[in-house]
């Protein structure tokens, strides 16, 4: 069941998180065909929840008419079958009323993002975060990231809050979780690891209690991330470490070549694989021709380069090709 | 000339910037009257040039029809008398939207703040800004702070765009702006130290080519501010040092006793001299008790606890009590 | 088998490493027998390795002649049953001096602090801790602490020198560690969990490819840490878990109150479990009577505030006192 | 009259600080003669007082014993015609043992580097630089740098210890110094501008109240050095803008290439004119080919290739290529 019951949604220990991009039209507007078909295709992969127009959906790039199209699009194809979140972000005044279309627009949840230049001072994020989920109808997941870091004592009165019902860390600080999670008494408030490329991080922060994660590479290679996701779950590190070793860093030495690559590298490996998308507007970096084929070259190495679709019922688990098992 | 001819506008050299706080009424609204007798005050002891709705006026607690009310209350109380600039920020979608507003209402500069959650990255800051300068028809003053650092060759190529006509800085790095401003050509291109308390850097700031700066402390004891501003121009070093000793610094002391007082000090401040104008909004934190007697204490030391009014045309420059020039 | 073939020495995976504090005689100088009896008790509650005259044994407050004497009292003490590593550090002169007194001492292998005052620049790295490596006939670690980290490449060329046989992490970034071990080749590459308050961490660390972690607090609740190791060598994560919340949070928030407390409060418990050890030396921090109270009463809380001695042989595994497990 | 009365010793305001490199013989030992060459020059051009063997000098590469010779060297050299500091430095009983032989050796003063692995805790720092001072029979100056910031109050404390004479600050931080300036009350104690480059932020540094600096280019074109200085201390804020904008910035973006090159290029640029003094040890790093022609095209460009000597009694200033002064 994927909605809440009270404060409360019911989101499973070791979730696989879809954040999906943003495609666009020849024209530069809203692919609405596009962005339901490629929702279907990450459900299809097992995304356990979809988080419509946050970062790796260009949240920065979107008209506030734009965000609330994707968050309805999405809803739409989403159909109740998972959780759909979406960003409130930027300053308070439009997180607030981001807060408010996303509750017209089918919506189950809003990931409230960091204030607009924010100082890191306890009492003005509890000040703030409050003042979002005081005008929230529906559960609120607050974003640790950038500068923005909780005080465990903070964490603690903010889990407390009607409607603030989890954390997504996208900080990786491990001995930070640990103390945050200590001061949270409801056991069903959630933690969510959004840190870069997740899966890199996902064996160690599981155990430091964060146990559902993002997954930006869910967009480009499902099968990748529905077999890491099983390895996940089933607790076979030993999988997880190769996975991460053979697929993972090498996308990650990718992704940090340019400040900027963390969404238009995403959205490039979902144009390589066919899909109409667009390019990532400004000010995001395009992809450069070398960056371009490498990362047509890492898709081939994985053989993962053939278009996307949904997976079929009967498709088995992807796994990594043979020379990679040999050379392990 | 306070408007600009072509891209420029007129600043002068050590120009004192006025970043007035926004009143609000007993029912929380925008205060247009206090306001308005607050810039006149401004004016009165030697603004010359205002920034509406910035930092120091909440623009991070105001609506963006409340934002334009106040560019607009603000523009009409100036009357032209000098440039007035106001801040465009949080997504790129609302700079743009604020922007548009700020030209119809009177403005004549715009200053850009740092993008939403910013990386730090040349290829997408360059894009940003040349984008808002894109949409605007005023002239652009871009906003260093923060995660935000222009590379010298960035700022060099934004300094070359029509509209992009000179960089506000926060970050106080001396060796960063000699080389920024060894690649800015143009000698109309200007530079405004806008630190934090920006008096205890003026004197350096100036030597690496940062003469004008921003004046919180204009607010709320102008008459300070005004006789800085008039050492500053003089270049009569020993009085400004005694000024920075005796009256910067113990305010700054009390500014940073909490991380989020940089903006709720100086509006206590304007209150305690008499002024109508409320308290800021959350989520930004209130004095407490203890830090308002010991704000009541330094302005009592400095003899400046009576009501704020405008400069009389024939009022003598303040000077330190005399206590303060027999311990020096 | 404790030491080395060739290269490598044979380390447990999940090894509990001991770092015992430096005892004093009243006089002010190295207390030979206390020293020798605290090696015996942290052995006693399974130290696997024995990292004499390290940080937690004051190494920055020691003659150099003075480190060599605990070195080769903690040999002595050790006698062969398990490794004793020991520093070398401050400026390359002295860190190759130091290398030459461990061997000459009885040390089994060489912890090589980070050079005086680096700056983080990957030839440096390598040329430096080459040099130390070039020097050592011992098995050297290198370790990750303060401004020194290892590219992922600059770890895997000098995990191919002779003499360099493991990596100790103080840095605790889960990224940088998966990338890292990616890098190193041989299997025998040993990794050592070195982040302030190893427990902390040490689940998440695990499972990043840290398994062996140093534990600071084995010198003061032995009991605590050996049940800890257990349950980590035995893979029980909610035990881990709870002996994280009730024994390691607390005594981490009284650690975090001052910046120097990391050593001194150690000592300070081993202290008040009835060695006679002495204090810290200048420049280290001595602890406050407040935080002295505070300590004793977080012993007491886990009923562990009766005088340290070696495990008797038959003695049962401490469990947390009752009120703690029945307020789980 | 360089050496001190009492406490102090007498440096002008402004002054030029020579950092000398370490010369090496063919055989990679201390060359007496180069080096007692090399200071000769460095006071001919104005040096107002001599740091032996500090960080351009590879203080990090020096055994104590071949520290002490260059100390040893260095005073003869100058033979009291300025003070000659040199450093103290890495651990706490090493930096003991280099003041000891600071004074049998010569020296008027000591340099105090940061405690090896300093955390920045106020009570830490003023106990570690309190026993350095209470060792010194020599003036001691403190180096504020890398980790280490002195708290406005601990330097107040520590400028009142006898023996502590001033500070050399490394950090550039304009708001710290002017807040740490205040708290010192004896007006002799005097203020090292040790900023990386430090004629970058001399006229800014200066306004903070820091006017002495340190010159590394002094090593390799003491023509230009000599030539700022006048400036400098002449007020010719222009004529100074220009050399930063012409001499020093090219010479920084060099400098910039590598983290590791703030020696080692210095070192090659005497190497450059002529001077048989070696390259830099291990673990700095030496300088491209590649870098290490366009130093030689940064020489030529200031027509500053030829050999280095002591300054002709008669020889007028150097001056900026005409092509320059066209150009600007």
């Amino acid at each position: 069941m994927p909605t809440g019951t009270g404060k409360y949604f019911s989101i499973n220990e070791g979730s696989l998180l879809g954040f999906p991009i943003t495609p666009y039209t020849d024209s530069g507007g809203i692919n609405d065909d596009a962005l339901a078909s490629h929702v279907e295709m990450l459900l299809s992969y097992g995304a356990e929840a979809i988080f419509a127009a946050c970062g790796t959906g260009e949240m920065q790039c979107l008209s506030i008419d734009e965000h609330e199209r994707v968050v309805r699009v999405t809803a739409q194809a989403t159909a109740g079958r998972v959780p759909v979140f979406t960003a409130a972000g930027f300053g308070l005044d439009q997180s607030l009323a981001m807060i408010d279309r996303a509750q017209r627009s089918g919506a189950s949840g809003v990931l409230a993002f960091p204030p607009y230049l924010s100082s890191a001072d306890d009492e003005t994020l509890y000040a703030y975060y409050a003042a979002l989920a005081a005008r929230s109808s529906l559960p609120v997941v607050i974003y640790q990231r950038d500068a923005v870091r909780f005080s465990p004592s903070v964490l603690g009165a903010l889990s407390r809050l009607a409607n603030i019902v989890g954390l997504k860390d996208g900080s990786g600080e491990v001995d930070l979780l640990q103390r945050q999670i200590r001061e949270v008494e409801d056991p069903r408030f959630v933690y969510f690891n959004g840190t870069p490329t997740a899966e890199l991080f996902a064996p160690a922060m599981a155990k430091a209690g964060v146990r559902s994660y993002s997954s930006a590479l869910l967009n480009v290679v499902p099968e990748f991330a529905s077999a890491f996701n099983a390895a996940f779950k089933s607790g076979d590190g030993s999988l997880q470490q190769r996975l991460i070793d053979d697929v993972v860093i090498p996308f990650v030495d990718l992704r940090d070549r340019r400040a900027g690559y963390a969404v238009a590298l995403i959205k490039a490996g979902v144009a390589a694989r066919g899909c109409t998308v667009g390019d990532v507007r400004a000010p995001l970096l395009t992809v450069t021709d070398k960056d371009h084929r490498d990362l047509l070259a890492w898709l081939e190495e994985l053989d993962l380069a053939d278009p996307l679709k949904p997976k079929a019922a009967d498709a088995p688990q992807w796994v990594l090709p043979a020379r990679h098992t040999a050379s392990a």
